[in-house]
């Protein structure tokens, strides 16, 4: 069994093209044995974004802190603590702090996703449309 | 897109045999048409606790507020705000709010796991276990 901070877990910037101001923990993943599904927490500063794009897979969200919107293909609509989002696969979406503070979501992914490089795992299909 | 405060979202007992002091939200799961996994929040009075059992499918848990421990087999580790927890299939776990306050906290499964009556999904295998 896995205990831990989520203050414990390296956070690394996402370097994905698109993404402003963005950086991630992964929690959970294949690499602890996660047979299913990975959950990472995201920290967006303000006024950072997620890339504006869509992937064949869903994203399960819960917002932990600050004050945002989330792009519904291109209607924002807006999120804050205590919020969850069901973004379905092939969903248009992009993740925007409009707030002063930084904005803190749990993004969780099937494990089919996690195309991180270095990672052993199954082959991905998805590779190509995380961009 | 689904886009909902968890606050809004309908808090239920929790009536399983074992369970004593705790409610549960489903946040996002097969009626929303989630392919994978659910997320359900869950929140536990003080004192309170969820069966002390084993089933053959994986929690990834993440704490929101409050604090208590979780069981790991037969030993008590200490939990709180902003940790996770991987209780992978078949672990003997329990959660135990040891805390002033309720203790909340994000619990995700597999889809296959969600056997509550009446949602439309797929055949489980894991009802036997969940008690």
């Amino acid at each position: 069994m896995k205990v831990q901070s989520s203050e414990d877990v390296a956070r690394l910037p996402v370097e994905m093209e698109g993404a402003v101001g963005c950086s991630v923990r992964w929690l959970v993943s294949r690499e602890d044995g996660a047979p299913n599904f990975a959950m990472r927490q995201f920290e967006i500063e303000p006024g950072g974004y997620t890339p504006h794009h869509h992937h064949p897979y869903e994203h399960e969200v819960y917002v932990l802190e600050g004050a945002g919107e989330v792009l519904d293909g291109e209607t924002p609509r807006p999120i804050s603590a205590g919020d969850v989002i069901l973004v379905q696969p092939d969903d248009v979406h992009q993740f925007r702090n409009t707030g002063d503070k930084p904005m803190k979501f749990l993004c969780l992914i099937p494990n089919s996703a996690d195309n991180r490089p270095g990672v052993a795992g199954p082959e991905c299909s998805a590779v190509e449309s995380r961009q």
